[in-house]
């Protein structure tokens, strides 16, 4: 196969996890025939540094290009403390999001038998959780009409009929791949957009009789994620409601530095750690690259190359099981690992 | 003292527990020489079943009468497959909260040594964690203009400068009864509504210099709550974000049947537990009346009757060291008492 690949190393810890990302999936094009053309864009505070722009122009065309996006992270503190600056790198990503319409974020929710003490939760409760969730990315108060003045300020949850059918379908889709489990989380019994997606669901709902289907409060999901993951199996919810969960979500595994994304749409999808741009450990060689190394098996598996998916995480796996490990999930004890010796132990064991 | 009490019973267990609560404020009431007058009305589905309004006038000229409203609970599953009924138990508490201008709800987070194995969290994360959520209650996307029809759907997300502005007030209040430390959070990356309550958030911090004051993002904010429940005191936030992280946060406790709440604002306080109607429990003696007996406990201190207070919540600490526990918190092998039972053993407490 050929593909083109986008790369945006993008802030903070962002070029390094990269760099591991792509010898990764440059291990396994090789090892299997495919071909692989690279183009790297600038993107988020690296960005607004060089063009005054988080996501330029030229950045855009090269995603236009691409059959993929291999995004690493946004952000920088500079930023952080000032919500009115008038350019900010996460306008970048919402830029991105908006002008590639990626109106499908995919979120799996796994746990690693090894790190399940990282896990807030009790191992009981979470040991074997896995689930995930998707989160409608470009519509609801994220995009909707906004107004603020020194007195008064609103954001509009606005919704269309489109824009929830075709997040339900991708819901769906998944659903069928896995456990045929489908939750709808709204807040119907308040908003007038929860109740529109309510509805459209409902209508959908005998289209996937091979599907069960059910709909919960978003206040109930954020508890029952907590007291019961593993009766999830798919979760579909609209933009802010998912921002909140998919976080939780990730945060109860206690994997959060492992866990991948993938963004999909109308144009190019995109595949990106759940983690940030964690500018504190940039230029450190201590971030753990394995979330940017299993948004490249998400991004293999996207394009069906499924033996290809596997085997890097079988790679990761492995790396985890021989203890070969970064810092922060490191045994007591143990020799910690950099960031460029988890990448190459990782490229090894998929060239042998 | 005299006061003046509205007492709504609601739905499900909602009578049973209530009854304790009564008999508790009653007994303290002897013990202590105050003089209470009570009357009874009607809410929630009961209400829309009686007179076809959830939130009728004569129960808002009752808790209007009143010096505080001692709430149990509403809700019946006879309506909740149904959000496009025109008459919902729900609507009944968001016309009270509106009525009344309840404008701050106050959820205390606390953890009982005895219960720390029910929450889902691994023991040394919660335990001594002790920290409100207060969450503006009349605002947001509940209340600002809505639209649906076939095609499209809206609410607004609407926040005026004096909304925000004594909320965060009443929160400030509470963190310097507290240990001064306030966390107000936000979208600001994202919203114009956030932005706004962070612009009045930073121009009050100045008033209040004896209370460290920080900003996170609800994303954040989800996930901090799980991995370092300890770092709260107190955490002030909007409308409908309030409404996920207050469940999440009693969720934590894994105390959450004996939670209670207060809101309060322009008029008449209301005191309430946190769960909700359980209707599936309903006349079996099985709920557990702590939460209510607790509603009872901060209803006095609202009043600044301290020592009443403190009377109240020994009592309920001494049935649960007694063991003297409804079924859902009791220890394997224990009685399982029932709800009158348990609230019949504080009302002897409390006498001897
Ligand atoms: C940075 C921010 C705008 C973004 C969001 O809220 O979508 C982030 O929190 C995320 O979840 O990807
Ligand atoms: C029943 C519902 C309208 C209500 C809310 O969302 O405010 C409830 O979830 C709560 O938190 O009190």
């Amino acid at each position: 196969m050929k593909l083109n690949i986008a790369v945006l190393p993008g802030d903070g810890i962002g070029p390094e996890i990269m760099e591991q990302g792509v010898a990764v999936l440059n291990t396994i094009a090789a090892k299997f025939g495919h071909e692989i053309e690279y183009k790297t864009a600038i993107c988020g505070a690296d960005a607004i540094d060089k063009v005054g722009d988080p996501f330029p122009d030229e950045t855009f065309e090269v995603c236009k290009w691409a059959d993929a996006v291999l995004f690493a992270a946004v952000g920088d503190p500079r930023f952080d403390n000032d919500p009115t600056a008038k350019v900010r790198p996460e306008q970048g990503l919402l830029a991105m999001r908006k002008k590639l319409g990626l109106f499908a974020n995919i979120r799996p929710v796994q746990t690693f038998k090894c790190l399940l003490h990282k896990s807030p939760l009790k191992d009981e409760l979470i040991a074997g959780a896995d689930f995930i969730c998707i989160r409608e990315l470009t519509g609801g108060m994220y995009f909707g009409e906004k107004y603020q003045d020194n007195d008064k300020a609103y954001d509009t949850n606005y919704y269309t009929r489109p824009e929830i059918e075709r997040i339900l379908r991708v819901a769906y889709y998944y659903a069928r791949k896995r456990r045929r489990h489908l939750t709808v989380v709204d807040k119907a019994n308040v908003l007038a957009s929860s109740r529109l997606w309510r509805q459209i669901a409902k209508e959908l709902e005998p289209e996937y009789p091979d599907v069960t289907t059910d709909y919960m409060f978003v206040d109930n999901a954020s508890m029952r994620m907590l007291v019961e993951p593993k009766f999830f199996d798919v979760m579909v919810t609209e933009n802010t409601f998912g921002d909140i969960l998919t976080d939780e979500g990730s945060c109860i595994s206690g994997s959060m530095g492992l866990l991948p994304s993938a963004s999909t749409g109308e144009s190019t999808p995109v595949f990106e750690p759940v983690h940030g741009s964690w500018p504190q450990a940039a230029g450190k060689n201590i971030a753990n690259p394995l979330a940017q190394i299993l948004s490249v098996a998400m991004l293999l598996e996207h394009f069906d190359l499924k033996e290809e998916g596997i085997l890097v995480r079988k790679a990761v796996d492995a790396s985890l099981d021989a203890n070969v490990r970064t810092p922060e999930i490191q045994v007591d004890g143990g020799k910690q690992y950099g960031t460029r010796e988890v990448g190459e132990w990782i490229v090894d064991y998929i060239k042998n």
